[in-house]
Protein backbone atom coordinates (compact mmCIF):
# COMPACT_ATOMS: atom_id res chain seq x y z
CA UNK A 1 0.00 0.00 0.00
CA UNK A 2 3.09 2.25 0.52
CA UNK A 3 3.85 1.77 -2.37
CA UNK A 4 1.02 3.68 -4.65
CA UNK A 5 1.97 6.98 -2.03
CA UNK A 6 5.42 6.84 -1.02
CA UNK A 7 8.48 8.32 -2.96
CA UNK A 8 12.13 9.61 -1.95
CA UNK A 9 10.54 12.20 0.44
CA UNK A 10 7.06 12.13 1.09
CA UNK A 11 3.98 11.15 -0.85
CA UNK A 12 3.37 11.61 -4.14
CA UNK A 13 0.46 14.02 -5.55
CA UNK A 14 -3.02 13.15 -6.63
CA UNK A 15 -3.15 9.99 -5.85
CA UNK A 16 -6.05 7.84 -5.10
CA UNK A 17 -5.89 4.41 -4.23
CA UNK A 18 -9.25 1.90 -3.19
CA UNK A 19 -9.18 -1.61 -1.63
CA UNK A 20 -11.77 -4.13 -1.91
CA UNK A 21 -12.55 -6.41 1.00
CA UNK A 22 -14.42 -9.25 -0.18
CA UNK A 23 -13.94 -11.48 2.90
CA UNK A 24 -16.30 -11.92 5.92
CA UNK A 25 -17.19 -11.07 8.29
CA UNK A 26 -19.22 -7.45 6.63
CA UNK A 27 -18.39 -7.79 2.41
CA UNK A 28 -18.03 -5.84 0.86
CA UNK A 29 -15.58 -3.10 2.17
CA UNK A 30 -13.88 -0.48 0.14
CA UNK A 31 -11.06 1.57 1.33
CA UNK A 32 -10.48 4.92 -0.25
CA UNK A 33 -6.85 6.76 0.19
CA UNK A 34 -6.12 9.96 -1.21
CA UNK A 35 -2.36 11.27 -1.27
CA UNK A 36 -3.47 15.00 -0.77
CA UNK A 37 -5.12 14.21 2.54
CA UNK A 38 -3.41 11.38 3.69
CA UNK A 39 -1.82 11.69 7.08
CA UNK A 40 0.35 8.81 9.36
CA UNK A 41 1.38 7.20 6.34
CA UNK A 42 5.31 6.10 6.99
CA UNK A 43 7.68 3.91 5.18
CA UNK A 44 7.35 0.93 7.80
CA UNK A 45 4.61 -1.57 7.16
CA UNK A 46 3.06 -0.95 10.77
CA UNK A 47 2.17 2.01 9.53
CA UNK A 48 0.45 1.20 6.44
CA UNK A 49 -1.93 -1.89 8.33
CA UNK A 50 -2.68 0.63 11.29
CA UNK A 51 -4.48 2.65 8.36
CA UNK A 52 -6.12 -0.13 7.15
CA UNK A 53 -7.54 -1.85 10.35
CA UNK A 54 -8.93 1.79 11.91
CA UNK A 55 -10.80 1.93 8.20
CA UNK A 56 -12.03 -1.56 8.71
CA UNK A 57 -13.04 -1.01 12.29
CA UNK A 58 -15.23 2.18 11.36
CA UNK A 59 -18.24 1.78 11.40
CA UNK A 60 -20.21 1.89 8.11
CA UNK A 61 -23.99 2.44 7.56
CA UNK A 62 -23.79 1.67 3.82
CA UNK A 63 -22.37 3.22 0.84
CA UNK A 64 -21.72 6.09 2.16
CA UNK A 65 -17.81 6.92 2.62
CA UNK A 66 -16.51 7.40 6.28
CA UNK A 67 -13.24 8.70 7.30
CA UNK A 68 -11.44 7.12 9.57
CA UNK A 69 -8.75 8.87 9.46
CA UNK A 70 -6.76 11.86 7.54
CA UNK A 71 -7.20 10.97 4.05
CA UNK A 72 -8.33 7.48 4.54
CA UNK A 73 -12.36 6.38 4.45
CA UNK A 74 -14.37 3.27 4.39
CA UNK A 75 -17.84 2.75 3.01
CA UNK A 76 -19.66 -0.42 2.24
CA UNK A 77 -19.24 -0.68 -1.90
CA UNK A 78 -18.38 -3.63 -4.39
CA UNK A 79 -16.22 -3.60 -7.44
CA UNK A 80 -19.17 -2.16 -9.93
CA UNK A 81 -20.61 0.77 -7.32
CA UNK A 82 -16.62 1.74 -7.63
CA UNK A 83 -16.02 1.57 -11.62
CA UNK A 84 -16.69 4.84 -13.01
CA UNK A 85 -15.04 6.18 -16.44
CA UNK A 86 -11.70 3.91 -18.74
CA UNK A 87 -10.34 1.21 -17.06
CA UNK A 88 -6.92 0.08 -17.30
CA UNK A 89 -6.85 -3.89 -16.45
CA UNK A 90 -3.19 -5.06 -14.97
CA UNK A 91 -2.78 -8.60 -16.21
CA UNK A 92 0.03 -10.37 -17.13
CA UNK A 93 -1.20 -11.63 -20.38
CA UNK A 94 -1.71 -8.34 -21.37
CA UNK A 95 0.02 -5.65 -23.60
CA UNK A 96 3.63 -3.86 -22.64
CA UNK A 97 2.37 -0.81 -20.62
CA UNK A 98 5.79 1.06 -21.90
CA UNK A 99 4.03 1.13 -25.12
CA UNK A 100 -0.13 0.57 -24.74
CA UNK A 101 -2.45 3.58 -25.29
CA UNK A 102 -3.65 4.45 -21.95
CA UNK A 103 -6.03 7.33 -21.33
CA UNK A 104 -5.79 9.94 -18.82
CA UNK A 105 -7.82 9.79 -15.60
CA UNK A 106 -8.09 6.03 -16.33
CA UNK A 107 -8.69 3.86 -13.24
CA UNK A 108 -6.48 1.04 -12.94
CA UNK A 109 -7.17 -2.35 -11.54
CA UNK A 110 -5.22 -5.13 -10.15
CA UNK A 111 -6.48 -8.36 -9.03
CA UNK A 112 -5.41 -10.40 -5.74
CA UNK A 113 -3.80 -13.82 -6.58
CA UNK A 114 -7.50 -15.45 -7.20
CA UNK A 115 -8.08 -13.22 -9.94
CA UNK A 116 -11.33 -12.09 -10.65
CA UNK A 117 -14.48 -13.76 -10.85
CA UNK A 118 -16.45 -14.00 -13.81
CA UNK A 119 -19.06 -11.54 -12.60
CA UNK A 120 -16.22 -9.14 -11.80
CA UNK A 121 -14.93 -10.03 -14.99
CA UNK A 122 -18.03 -8.88 -16.94
CA UNK A 123 -17.93 -5.86 -15.14
CA UNK A 124 -14.49 -4.58 -15.89
CA UNK A 125 -14.70 -5.63 -19.39
CA UNK A 126 -17.41 -3.11 -20.18
CA UNK A 127 -15.29 -0.02 -19.35
CA UNK A 128 -12.05 -1.90 -20.22
CA UNK A 129 -9.89 -0.02 -22.48
CA UNK A 130 -6.59 -1.35 -22.06
CA UNK A 131 -5.37 -4.47 -20.49
CA UNK A 132 -1.81 -4.65 -19.94
CA UNK A 133 1.07 -6.14 -18.59
CA UNK A 134 3.95 -4.54 -16.04
CA UNK A 135 6.92 -6.89 -17.77
CA UNK A 136 8.03 -10.48 -18.51
CA UNK A 137 7.94 -11.60 -14.35
CA UNK A 138 5.08 -11.39 -12.26
CA UNK A 139 5.47 -9.41 -9.32
CA UNK A 140 4.05 -9.02 -5.85
CA UNK A 141 1.22 -6.78 -5.52
CA UNK A 142 3.09 -3.44 -4.16
CA UNK A 143 6.00 -3.98 -6.87
CA UNK A 144 3.50 -3.49 -9.49
CA UNK A 145 2.26 -0.30 -8.07
CA UNK A 146 5.84 0.82 -8.06
CA UNK A 147 6.20 -0.53 -11.89
CA UNK A 148 3.33 1.11 -12.75
CA UNK A 149 4.02 4.50 -11.53
CA UNK A 150 7.44 4.34 -12.77
CA UNK A 151 6.11 4.07 -16.37
CA UNK A 152 3.05 6.71 -15.63
CA UNK A 153 6.32 9.26 -14.63
CA UNK A 154 7.88 8.41 -17.70
CA UNK A 155 5.03 9.63 -19.86
CA UNK A 156 4.77 12.47 -17.91
CA UNK A 157 8.27 13.85 -17.62
CA UNK B 1 15.32 -5.54 0.72
CA UNK B 2 13.01 -7.95 -0.12
CA UNK B 3 12.59 -6.10 -3.28
CA UNK B 4 15.90 -7.38 -4.52
CA UNK B 5 15.04 -10.95 -3.95
CA UNK B 6 11.04 -11.21 -3.81
CA UNK B 7 8.49 -12.10 -6.86
CA UNK B 8 5.11 -13.41 -7.19
CA UNK B 9 5.61 -17.01 -5.67
CA UNK B 10 9.23 -17.12 -4.10
CA UNK B 11 12.64 -15.95 -4.85
CA UNK B 12 14.00 -14.70 -8.52
CA UNK B 13 17.09 -16.94 -9.22
CA UNK B 14 20.71 -15.38 -9.54
CA UNK B 15 20.28 -12.25 -7.69
CA UNK B 16 23.45 -10.91 -5.05
CA UNK B 17 22.87 -8.45 -3.38
CA UNK B 18 25.41 -6.67 -0.62
CA UNK B 19 24.63 -4.21 1.91
CA UNK B 20 27.57 -1.87 3.01
CA UNK B 21 26.91 -0.73 6.69
CA UNK B 22 29.57 2.21 7.40
CA UNK B 23 28.24 3.33 11.24
CA UNK B 24 29.54 2.13 14.46
CA UNK B 25 31.00 0.80 16.04
CA UNK B 26 32.65 -1.71 13.75
CA UNK B 27 32.81 -0.22 10.48
CA UNK B 28 32.91 -1.07 7.73
CA UNK B 29 30.63 -4.33 7.55
CA UNK B 30 29.26 -6.24 4.43
CA UNK B 31 26.55 -8.17 3.92
CA UNK B 32 26.03 -10.23 1.21
CA UNK B 33 23.08 -12.01 0.41
CA UNK B 34 22.23 -14.58 -2.71
CA UNK B 35 19.43 -15.63 -3.91
CA UNK B 36 20.43 -19.28 -4.59
CA UNK B 37 21.04 -20.53 -0.79
CA UNK B 38 19.00 -17.76 0.66
CA UNK B 39 16.14 -19.16 3.40
CA UNK B 40 14.02 -17.18 5.59
CA UNK B 41 13.12 -13.97 3.92
CA UNK B 42 9.23 -13.90 3.50
CA UNK B 43 7.51 -10.68 1.94
CA UNK B 44 7.14 -9.20 5.17
CA UNK B 45 9.58 -6.23 6.67
CA UNK B 46 10.54 -8.39 9.99
CA UNK B 47 11.86 -11.35 8.28
CA UNK B 48 14.47 -9.43 6.29
CA UNK B 49 15.42 -6.93 9.52
CA UNK B 50 16.18 -10.36 11.26
CA UNK B 51 18.14 -11.51 8.20
CA UNK B 52 20.33 -8.24 8.17
CA UNK B 53 20.59 -8.02 12.37
CA UNK B 54 21.97 -12.20 12.59
CA UNK B 55 24.34 -10.96 10.07
CA UNK B 56 25.65 -7.82 11.36
CA UNK B 57 25.61 -9.81 15.12
CA UNK B 58 27.99 -12.78 13.43
CA UNK B 59 31.68 -12.25 14.70
CA UNK B 60 33.68 -10.95 11.89
CA UNK B 61 37.73 -12.32 11.70
CA UNK B 62 38.08 -9.63 8.92
CA UNK B 63 37.77 -9.79 5.08
CA UNK B 64 36.56 -13.44 5.04
CA UNK B 65 33.09 -13.94 4.43
CA UNK B 66 31.73 -15.56 7.55
CA UNK B 67 28.11 -16.91 6.96
CA UNK B 68 25.33 -16.20 9.75
CA UNK B 69 22.01 -17.85 8.11
CA UNK B 70 21.98 -19.41 4.92
CA UNK B 71 22.51 -17.09 1.79
CA UNK B 72 23.24 -14.37 4.13
CA UNK B 73 27.22 -13.95 4.93
CA UNK B 74 29.38 -11.27 6.64
CA UNK B 75 32.76 -9.73 6.25
CA UNK B 76 34.51 -6.83 7.50
CA UNK B 77 35.17 -5.29 3.79
CA UNK B 78 34.70 -1.83 2.39
CA UNK B 79 33.68 -0.32 -0.62
CA UNK B 80 37.01 -0.56 -2.31
CA UNK B 81 37.12 -4.53 -1.55
CA UNK B 82 33.56 -5.12 -2.95
CA UNK B 83 34.12 -3.41 -6.74
CA UNK B 84 35.36 -6.13 -9.26
CA UNK B 85 34.08 -5.92 -12.74
CA UNK B 86 32.14 -3.12 -14.58
CA UNK B 87 29.85 -0.70 -12.29
CA UNK B 88 26.62 0.68 -12.80
CA UNK B 89 25.83 3.70 -10.65
CA UNK B 90 22.00 4.56 -10.09
CA UNK B 91 21.35 8.30 -10.03
CA UNK B 92 19.07 10.71 -10.96
CA UNK B 93 21.26 12.91 -13.53
CA UNK B 94 21.79 9.79 -15.08
CA UNK B 95 20.87 8.34 -18.53
CA UNK B 96 17.28 6.27 -18.69
CA UNK B 97 18.06 3.20 -18.06
CA UNK B 98 15.76 2.37 -20.33
CA UNK B 99 17.77 3.38 -23.40
CA UNK B 100 21.55 3.09 -21.78
CA UNK B 101 24.30 0.65 -22.54
CA UNK B 102 24.48 -2.07 -19.58
CA UNK B 103 26.88 -4.64 -19.85
CA UNK B 104 26.15 -8.37 -18.43
CA UNK B 105 27.54 -9.24 -14.96
CA UNK B 106 27.94 -5.39 -13.89
CA UNK B 107 27.61 -4.77 -10.33
CA UNK B 108 24.74 -2.06 -10.25
CA UNK B 109 25.57 0.82 -7.13
CA UNK B 110 23.07 2.68 -5.23
CA UNK B 111 23.98 4.71 -2.51
CA UNK B 112 22.28 6.10 0.27
CA UNK B 113 20.41 9.48 0.69
CA UNK B 114 24.03 11.01 1.74
CA UNK B 115 25.38 10.40 -1.42
CA UNK B 116 29.02 9.02 -1.99
CA UNK B 117 31.95 10.85 -0.41
CA UNK B 118 34.72 11.77 -2.68
CA UNK B 119 37.00 9.02 -1.71
CA UNK B 120 34.36 6.62 -2.95
CA UNK B 121 33.19 8.22 -5.77
CA UNK B 122 36.54 8.02 -7.43
CA UNK B 123 36.78 4.48 -6.51
CA UNK B 124 33.15 4.21 -8.19
CA UNK B 125 34.15 6.19 -10.99
CA UNK B 126 37.25 4.26 -12.13
CA UNK B 127 35.01 1.01 -12.80
CA UNK B 128 32.11 3.17 -14.01
CA UNK B 129 30.73 1.56 -17.44
CA UNK B 130 27.21 3.83 -17.17
CA UNK B 131 25.67 5.92 -15.13
CA UNK B 132 21.83 5.41 -14.99
CA UNK B 133 18.55 7.43 -14.20
CA UNK B 134 15.29 4.65 -13.24
CA UNK B 135 12.52 7.77 -13.98
CA UNK B 136 11.68 11.13 -13.30
CA UNK B 137 10.20 10.66 -9.61
CA UNK B 138 13.06 10.18 -6.89
CA UNK B 139 11.84 6.71 -5.15
CA UNK B 140 13.18 4.81 -1.93
CA UNK B 141 15.55 2.38 -2.33
CA UNK B 142 13.65 -0.42 -2.41
CA UNK B 143 11.70 0.68 -5.08
CA UNK B 144 14.77 1.03 -7.00
CA UNK B 145 15.16 -1.94 -6.93
CA UNK B 146 11.74 -2.78 -8.06
CA UNK B 147 12.07 -0.91 -10.88
CA UNK B 148 15.79 -1.49 -11.56
CA UNK B 149 14.68 -5.12 -11.98
CA UNK B 150 11.83 -4.48 -14.09
CA UNK B 151 13.76 -2.63 -16.79
CA UNK B 152 16.72 -5.63 -16.72
CA UNK B 153 13.79 -8.20 -16.86
CA UNK B 154 12.46 -6.45 -20.43
CA UNK B 155 16.47 -6.33 -21.71
CA UNK B 156 16.18 -10.57 -20.78
CA UNK B 157 12.52 -10.90 -22.39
Amino acid sequence: MGSAFLVSHGLRPDVELTTLHLGPPSAPKAVRMRSQELKHLNPDERSSAMLLEKALATPTTGPVWQTSTPGVQVARLGLADLLDGPVVVLREDGDDVAKATLPPGALYVLGDHLGFTPDEDERLSARTVARVSLGPVSLQADQCLTVLHNHLDRRRA
